[in-house]
């Protein structure tokens, strides 16, 4: 089988040998997908068809001078078809991937960077001695250079990237950073890194097994949990910031920062927890500052009639001061149902009043189902997670959709008297537009879906009660009234009407023409109600270039942050070293009102 | 080859569970070892020979009740024989362990507990959930119950474990325990976590390489570098010992512990750093205060007639105070050349007053030819550090001895120029009385050795002068007289002059009479000046049933902490639950004088 993968590289290494892009492009599929993570386009693309191939070809090939395709690992026979790991170089970088053929031609074709020539990251064989041997009258010891370094750290020594945030997107970037030698400074508002976590109500556990979550260089012991705990996972996150000798400075802000296309350089302000304020003046600007922007503002009519407590999920901490209180939960999200939960666990009435269909499914199910190359069966099978990560990087949007829709027809089949218990209950649910399910809706819209810990077995049974299909009409001083004209009084309400998009954080910190220049982030174009076309293939603006030069955003859940970690570091590094890295495919800026 | 081990193995089944103990003896060569780590004896014992293998199971065999032998991997052909993991059952335990066969009888039996039945270690599929999936109204979180069970301990819950010491040994044991569901605390005399690495000398490295330094459950990364500085080493351990929720009492002395037959509990008095005196009674308590005892005490004559400075190379911090000056280390075990080293790189005039001949081993050397499955290239076989354990658990000390000879012959003809040099320049060095080398000498004196990582250099050059072969005569106000009449001029006079064993930390604790009984710690019986026989076939005390109930010593380098940390865990689980762990060749109370 194995011969049928090299037979195909080394055809397409000629091609490509040959300049002939139309060659190259006719050993794809005629609906085949190349998704390139750096490697020809110093982006994150995924190029559909032949014609798409052709034309990035016609522009990337020559400067990337590909070479020394081959096979890294035997064939397998997959659901796509014969498929095998693959390498090879460019004039740039080491490369890795994946390709998949059917009948001879490409289905998929992935490309990544894993190396810079000459900027190898330095790890295993290569990682650094730790010590000359040798006596030295001017030595420096390892204590007295890392606090040299971290006292210059911005102040005599500028950062070649700025990273706003120290949850798990700026500590893996931080940490991938360090290991490349690129000096970064991450600020992080809160008083110690992980707080983004701690500061999460209560009873907040990660929804995500173990498998999935483990950050670069350090995987998670095998005694720990499957489900971490918030403020475990905080712990984790300062321990590992202390292990990777990332430069944090916490309770300090980022107020401003200024783009200087002259210098090429930010000038940045950054107000630490003193009150002092230190202008750095970064290269790069990266945006961690979690999947989400700013809470979305609560605008109910009424809301200042309301008698009772009216705070935002963000605000949320714990259910305590509300035993025995009335309480409505506006949404039937992730925070929803948690909020919702966590309020009947401290003995109050709850009602969760849902606007729109949810996206639920059973947690056990996705572990089951979902996360087969995250699991102990994939360690035990020798899928590390690195190969995860590949696999999953292999799968291009568009098929992906196809796969989710299959896994929901089974869901939905297999959790059947689970959904009717719900439907019983008035909780109404779909599984998204094109019955695409929770990941899709998750990487389209960011909200509207919930893994069920817990909560759906309170609504199933009454416990919380739903008032389903109801908007707000406003806000009286003893609770809400709705649309119908039914009152629901409350003394406590949550409103979990979730996010504004992460280039808010942009809005406030540079300017809000940058941030509606570079657009919101996530979302695929799909064309379905908050993500609209057209369709882009990718994520908008996630780790690779924006519209605005130097400025990133980097971050979702551990494991995207993870992975892209890499990704972004290594576009960083590029930068820093004057690898040229001609950007195919760039975001041009939006326009006001587009 | 599998079938010539299955068959021994076979074989091997039907006699014991024949409880024919003379053909299962027979099973192996006449000078055959077995190596048993608790899975028969309940302790630490090499079994050499066929007699003293009929003499165990003529005790151990019917309680132990061993069955289901098997291969676990494919066999290989070794220098020592034909060799393959093994697996079988006890009636209290889960057994693995490793068989190497020479004409079809057994040259080397390895067995060793992995896991308690019924007690097994939660890893991997048997992991924390870390959260019940359902909603629950008397819900404690996980920051919640961590805070109140750190509160108690040691208060309103007495501890399972007292363990003294919060260096390597203490805290991979800590991890151990935690895992396995023992209480514990452990106290620590310094302020932090890893500050017994943080407080030696200024240019400390560790000299073991970085795949040889694993502790348990959390490999360092793969950046990680080669030789791990001091303080870095310090802030690993702490962040470590955050990560595994340790109950660690920082600046805390354990003053005081006696032990009440009656109770089956110890009484220990711990002083917390701010002054209060808090009684603990655990069941059990393990010294975890490094590989030696107290400092040796400076004993010279004349010391008070000293007019420069005079200090243990424990209390010696930095060469700083000393640039300049005339500086004379004692000794040339490591210690003493990395004084020596520091105080020049500081810019003293430095000479070493070497007493006894040294072995010295280049580190590249020892990295080359010794680290062979602690290295990257083992990494890439597969070969990981748990397997190399084993290995190495694998090589009784008798064999071991052999093997390091054999390396020592190959060391001295590589290196023939670097020893000519050191030779020149004055130096004495050996390989040990019957030149096995470095090795076996730190196991049987843990003195009196080098691993070179700059200083010899200096000492071939004549930077660091050497006077050899000399006895100090006494102290004078402006130095040292030496046994021959020559004076020597000193400012400064650094002793590396060793330390005590570590039952003197017993003595200082418990009481002089218990110290005496239980002896003193490491050394094989080998014979050699500073190991009197008769021989052990084991390092003495170490990790195992001590002559005193309940007290143990656990310890050493990193590695040894890493692999024995599990051997002491499960001694102590097994207790903690009741496990009979009836101990084959306990030690009998050395009596006072002999």
């Amino acid at each position: 089988m194995g011969d049928a993968i090299d037979d195909w590289l080394a055809r397409f290494d000629a091609a490509l040998t040959a300049g002939d892009t139309r060659a190259a492009a006719d050993l794809f599929k005629p609906g085949g997908y190349w998704r390139d993570l750096l490697a020809f386009t110093w982006n994150i693309l995924t190029l559909e068809g032949r014609d798409a191939i052709a034309a990035m070809l016609g522009d990337c090939l020559a400067r990337t001078a590909p070479s020394g395709w081959r096979r890294t690992g035997a064939a397998e026979e997959t659901e796509d078809g014969l498929a095998a790991w693959i390498a090879f170089a460019t004039g740039a970088a080491h490369g890795t991937g994946r390709v998949t053929i059917r009948d001879g031609r490409a289905h998929v074709l992935l490309t990544a960077i894993a190396d810079l020539r000459g900027h190898e990251e330095p790890r295993g064989r290569t990682r650094p001695a730790g010590i000359v041997h040798k006596a030295d009258r001017h030595r420096t010891t390892w204590s007295e250079a890392r606090a040299a370094e971290a006292a210059r750290m911005g102040r005599e020594d500028q950062p070649e990237v700025l990273v706003i945030g120290a949850g798990q997107g700026g500590i893996a970037l931080g940490a991938r950073l360090k290991s490349l030698g690129v000096p970064t400074l991450i600020v992080e508002k809160n008083p110690r890194a992980g707080d983004s976590w701690r500061n999460r109500y209560r009873s907040l556990v990660l929804h995500d097994p173990v498998w999935y979550d483990h950050l670069p260089y350090l995987p998670f012991p095998e005694t720990w949990p499957v489900f971490c705990p918030k403020d475990k996972m905080g712990d984790w996150l300062e321990a590992y910031a202390s292990i990777f000798e990332l430069d944090i400075w916490t309770s300090t802000t980022c107020e401003r920062a200024t783009w200087d296309e002259g210098t090429g350089r930010w000038t940045a302000t950054v107000r630490r927890g003193d009150g002092e304020a230190v202008t750095v003046t970064p290269r790069q600007l990266v945006f961690c500052t979690g999947a989400y922007g700013p809470p979305n503002e609560i605008r109910f009519k009424g809301r200042e009639d309301f008698g009772g407590t009216l705070l935002h999920s963000a605000d949320y901490a714990s259910g305590a001061p509300f035993k025995g209180k009335r309480a409505v939960v506006i949404g039937a999200g992730s925070s929803a149902h948690d909020v919702a939960v966590d309020l009947w666990e401290a003995g109050a009435e709850v009602t969760m009043l849902q606007r729109r269909p949810s996206i639920v499914v059973r947690s056990e199910t996705l572990m089951e189902l979902a996360f087969d190359i995250y699991s102990e069966d994939a360690v035990e099978k020798g899928i590390t997670t690195e190969m995860a990560d590949m696999l999953s990087a292999a799968t291009p949007f568009r098929l992906f959709e196809g796969k989710q829709k299959r896994l929901y027809d089974t869901i939905r089949a297999r959790d059947a008297a689970f959904y009717d218990r719900l439907r019983a209950a008035g909780f109404a649910f779909d599984f998204g537009e094109d019955d695409t399910g929770l990941m899709m809706r998750a990487l389209r819209t960011a909200s509207g879906y919930y893994i069920d810990v817990g909560a759906s077995d309170l609504i199933a049974r009454g416990e919380i009660a739903v008032i389903g299909g109801e908007e707000v009409e406003r806000l009286t001083p003893s609770g809400l009234r709705l649309a119908s004209g039914r009152e629901v009084a409350a003394d406590v309400i949550v409103a979990c009407i979730g996010y504004q998009s992460m280039n808010e954080a942009v809005a406030g910190i540079v300017s809000r023409e940058v941030a509606d220049a570079v657009g919101p982030c996530w979302g695929l174009g799909s064309g379905i109600q908050g993500d609209p076309g057209p369709w882009q293939g990718e994520l908008r603006n996630m780790w690779k270039p924006t519209a605005q030069e130097a400025l990133w955003f980097h971050g979702g859940n551990l494991a995207l942050s993870r992975f892209y970690s890499r990704v972004v570091a290594l576009q960083l590094k590029a930068r820093m070293e004057g690898v040229p890295t001609p950007v195919y495919g760039r975001p041009v800026p939006r326009q006001a009102g587009l």
